[in-house]
């Protein structure tokens, strides 16, 4: 009987495999060989899927939004937690808290680079980041149907804020150790989140 | 009489050159055959002073941080103003509103996806951010000598929130015209600002 060779799963982890050299020891770490090592296959089989080392980048960068994508989403559906709190695991997902969160904003920062010089990279990270400014925006509002969150606030401008300060801070902690150590030591989500439990100190606050 | 050649001046020339491409098209515009043209010299003169595009892209992210952080120091400085106000001047030197700081945050952006693969990049990225958050704080804590901001706020952890917050929004107004609009319309750093004048809802805010 010949082998069913499942396409769409082998692509997730070779996916994940990229993702795993990435949270170990960078982008730079990211060869046909090196992943083709740390996924068990030949190079012969690998480039069936991905032709180069930029290709295996971006099905990484993919792979990294749609799980972290469906995390947020599923976060924001089930609601088992007050809103405040769902809102501070959705933005601690994308800081890079732990190795697999790490990979996350490598891999981003690096796509952010080319998003800047390619309009089609541009596209589908603006889309990316759009989605998760979506998930947030939801939670605030929530957040301030319960009351938990003042409803002065817009909830367009502090999604705005809210992701542009938790990717800043995730970034700047690559370049950092103090940042990340400290991130790691406590989670600076909750003290930011309660920025927003005041009154707006204008009428556009945060934004 | 031989001609004088003042050689710090002429890097500075190409560097600016460099970067008026950067505004107006962008990395990929940067070629030695642009630059040339651009300011206006030979291919030959320009490879004397940057062997390369790489260095030549180098040498423009030294000169954006160079002019962008004498700036900083100066308003620091000069101090002519509440507090307030020069915090405020201080961070908008970085976002996006004009042309001149477009180009700062796309070399910066260019190199700080380098410095998460490169050592050397990385301590000097490491080191312009250092020197930012530096000002920052300094004229946070004036800012609550002179009562303005509120004195239950750490100023180290203020700064690395709002450093953190700006860079993040002028990198993301590059890839969402929503943004980078809104932000040319009305500059939101007063409403990130204001949040520092009330006291501090946690032991330790934004951080």
């Amino acid at each position: 009987m010949p082998k069913t060779v499942n396409h769409d799963e082998r692509r997730k982890d070779l996916a994940d495999a990229v993702l795993a050299i990435i949270a170990r020891t960078g982008i730079n770490g990211v060869t046909v060989r090196a992943v083709a090592q740390e996924a068990g296959w030949s190079t012969g089989v690998l480039t069936h899927y991905f032709g180069n080392r930029h290709e295996m980048l971006l099905g990484a960068l993919r792979r990294a939004a749609a799980v972290t994508g469906r995390r947020q989403s599923e976060l924001v559906k089930r609601s088992q937690t007050d809103a405040v709190t769902t809102l501070e695991t959705i933005l601690e997902e994308v800081l890079p808290l732990d190795a697999e969160r790490l990979a996350l904003t490598r891999i981003f920062l690096f796509f952010y680079a080319e998003a800047a010089a390619e309009d089609a990279v541009r596209q589908e990270i603006a889309g990316y980041l759009a989605n998760w400014r979506r998930f947030v925006q939801e939670v605030v509002r929530r957040a301030q149907e319960e009351g938990a969150l003042h409803r002065s606030h817009d909830p367009v401008a502090a999604a705005d804020a809210l992701v542009a300060l938790t990717d800043g801070l995730a970034v700047h902690a690559l370049f950092d150790d103090r940042l990340l150590s400290e991130m790691r030591a406590e989670s600076p989500v909750p003290g930011w989140v309660d920025v927003f439990r005041a009154p707006a100190a204008r009428t556009a606050p945060l934004t």
